[in-house]
Parts: C-alpha cells; structure tokens; sequence
C-alpha cells in the first residue's frame, strides 16, 4: 500500500476514501492555506491526528511529490531487514545505529525515533517480538522523524548483536549496572546504542552479547532514567564525543 | 488531604472507601507477599495504576512510616510557594532548579521531574497556567520521582526569573535559535534550566528574562529534541560540567 500521499486535495480524497488507513497527516508549520484547514477539518472528522512539523521534513518525506505542506502517511512501515539498513548505514562514516530490546511504549519509541534522528544515528533496529511497532502513536510521537529515518526489525536479537560485530560495530548496552561510566565510552567508529525494555532492561542474552555495559551516572541512587531520556542523554554523549555536528 | 498511605492494609482499606482520591499505588521492586497482591487485585477494580520503583524509594516517601512495599499516593500535591523552594534548595551546594514554561502533555512532565530527581537537581518551577498538574499523569511517569523531589508554581514566570536572578541563580533557556551551544553553557554555582512548550517552546517573555539562552547542537537542521528528551541532554551536560556525581 502506498504510504505517502502528498498534497492536500490527495490526502482528502484518501481520508474521505480510507480514514482507517491513515497514521498521521503532517502539515508545515505556519501553514494557512484554506486546503491545509480544509484538510484539518476532513481529518478531525476522521479522528485521524493533524501534526505540523518543519516544511524542510516534508520535503524530504515526499521526496519530489508536490505536497504544498500536506502529507498523509498511511498503511504499514516500511520496515528493512538487517542487510538492508547495514546497506543504507555504509553510506555514512562511522555509522551509529540504535537497538531498543522490546521498547513497548510507543511514545518511549517515538520519542527515541526523534531524538536518534536528531541525534545523527543512521537507522534503529526492534525485536519483532514485544516491540511497540512504528504505527500511529510512535509515528506521531516521532513528529515526523519515523518516516525520515531507517527502521529495521529483526527475530533474534543476539544474533543481530553478533552480526553488528562481525560487520565491525561495536555494541553498547545501557544498564544500571553497567560497568563503564557513560563518559568514558568509546564511540569513534561504527557503534550500535543498545537499549532495554521500559521495566526490565535489557534481557540477559542481550547483555551477554554487548562488547560492553555501560551506565549513566546518576545523582539518586535508586533512581534510574526513562528509556527515551536514557536514549537522549547517550545519543548526545556519542555525538559530542564524535566530534557532531 | 493525606498524601502519603503506607502499608498494604492502610492503602487497601483507603482504595475501598475512596478509590477516587489515589493518584497511583507503588509496590516494592520484586515484592511477592499475599499483601501486595491483595492491594494490586484492589487497585486494579478500583482502576488505580499500580507501579513498581525501588524500595529505597518507598523509604524516603514513607519516611517513618512502616510501609512494607507498599504506598498509596492520594489528593492533591503539595506544591511549594517559590519562597518555599529557593529555601530547601539553599541546603544544597550550588543548587540546579529545572524551569518549565508550560508544559502541557504530562507524561513530559513526569519524565522531566524523573530526570530531573534522577539527574541531581533541587527541584522544579511550574506556571501555575497552561502547565500540567502533577497529578495522575505525571505522577506516573514519574515513576515516585514526584514524591522525592520539590516543585513550585508561580503566576508570573518572568518575575520568577528576575527573582532567581536577584537570589544569585543564572538562568538558561533552551531554545533552538540560541546564542550559545548547550557544551559552552557555564553551570557552575547556582543555576535555573529554563525549558518551553511542547509546540511553541519559551514564550518572549522568558526568553527575556533569561540571563542566555543555549541551543543542543543536533545533527538534522529542521529537527528538533522532545521537550523531555533535551530536559535530559541539557541536566546531562549540567551534572557533567559540574563535575557529579
């Protein structure tokens, strides 16, 4: 199924068509052309959530579609499989990627989806198990960012983690116990952010296939962070220390 | 009101006679006593979230109190006056306070008061308008952060700013247009991290009253951090630059 739809009177034909289809319709900040509240109202009826984000991620979502700051996104994720995002990652220097261990909440995925983009890591990978699936509460969390980055899903996640190594990444798990401090964490080269589930963090043969553990020091002793801030403050980590932007 | 209710038999007793005044219930990390399944079986037909958070957690809220894995969190939320805050963070060393110009969605602000407590600062301000409520929402996404740390509301969030001012604390704001990158900010002695709305970020009128505002250097140029995501990037950059823990 065709999963941009581009340029307002296109989008509402679909709404009026196929509403159920829909994840989210994105309108360009400051957008006041009666088409985009005409769109608003089409959508509003058909409880399907109006977003407005940057017009520059519009573009970049429809690609050289002429959507006059309107964007439907419909229908399943185009998730990769592994090959295909390491494929996409060896276009850049020292690719980082993101792993997230059966993330459940699909804010926590959306939010991690953004800040990775933001970030400058060049795609995800989820379990296709106990994962929140990128659909419409990641797709709209993310605020765009899902359909601008890569998203790949994978059955066995220790063997992911054992591919990540051979193909040269080096694989980081964020654990309370972790014995390297965030800051000392070496990301030159390619790297994979490893993360854990909302409660349990990551499982044990996750762990085992890490290179390494690391923790985010932290002032409270028992408390820990919520997995997307967990995800900003390592993703920033790794920015700042490769030197990016 | 009571706020805090402690013990198995205190919370299920309390769920029975008015479930409509708990916010959430927490049990201990692990906890498998008939008690504490007796108070989730409560809470669940009454409705009431109930989450798991560290026992030390429950120590501190409980204070005395004999809790046995187990609090009730009800009523309304003690806010502090700003007085009231700047005197409990007078007790610490170079005290960081986390300002928000009305955040609205409140599982942000539960993740920001999460990172907040977790990360090492004194305490949170709040417009008393257009913000979320520490109430159930956030309380929950805070995961108990809410009940170990102090929060403030002001009416008039400039003034607040003039006032940290005048007591000694620097004020940065975050915004995406700032002067200064978020790695020259300089945390040292007592400072206030000021952070905008979900959609319009700092409203001119803070951005003014800020002593200098910074942006996090991000890789995708039109992007942009959740509001929670760059609370935990910039308290971050903040505990590392002062060298904590």
């Amino acid at each position: 199924m065709k999963r941009i739809i581009a340029g307002p009177n296109a989008v509402i034909e679909s709404l009026r068509a196929k509403p159920g289809a829909f994840e989210v319709v994105y309108l360009a900040d400051g957008i006041r052309s009666s088409a985009a509240r005409r769109v608003e109202t089409v959508a509003g009826r058909a409880r399907v959530p109006c977003e407005t984000i940057p017009r520059g991620a519009l573009d970049i979502m429809a690609d050289k579609l002429n959507h006059q700051g309107v964007v439907g996104i419909t229908g399943a994720y185009p998730y990769l499989d592994l090959a295909g995002l390491l494929e996409i990652a060896s276009r850049r220097d020292d690719p980082l990627l993101v792993v997230l261990d059966q993330v459940q909440d699909p804010g926590n995925l959306g939010a991690i989806i953004r800040s990775a983009h933001a970030l400058g890591a060049a795609g995800l990978i989820l379990t296709r198990n106990r994962s929140a699936p990128v659909a419409r509460g990641a797709v709209r969390s993310s605020v765009g960012a899902s359909e601008l980055t890569h998203v790949a899903r994978v059955t066995n996640l220790a063997r992911c983690l054992d591919e990540l190594g051979e193909t040269g990444y080096r694989t980081y798990g964020a654990a309370a116990d972790g014995e390297t401090n965030l800051d000392d964490v070496d990301w030159s080269g390619p790297c994979a952010l490893v993360l854990g589930n909302e409660s349990r963090g990551l499982r044990r043969l996750t762990r085992e296939h890490c290179d390494q553990l690391f923790a985010i020091p932290l002032d409270a002793e028992f408390d820990s962070l919520n997995v997307s801030a967990a995800a900003a403050v390592a993703l920033y980590a790794a920015s700042r220390s490769r030197g990016r932007p």
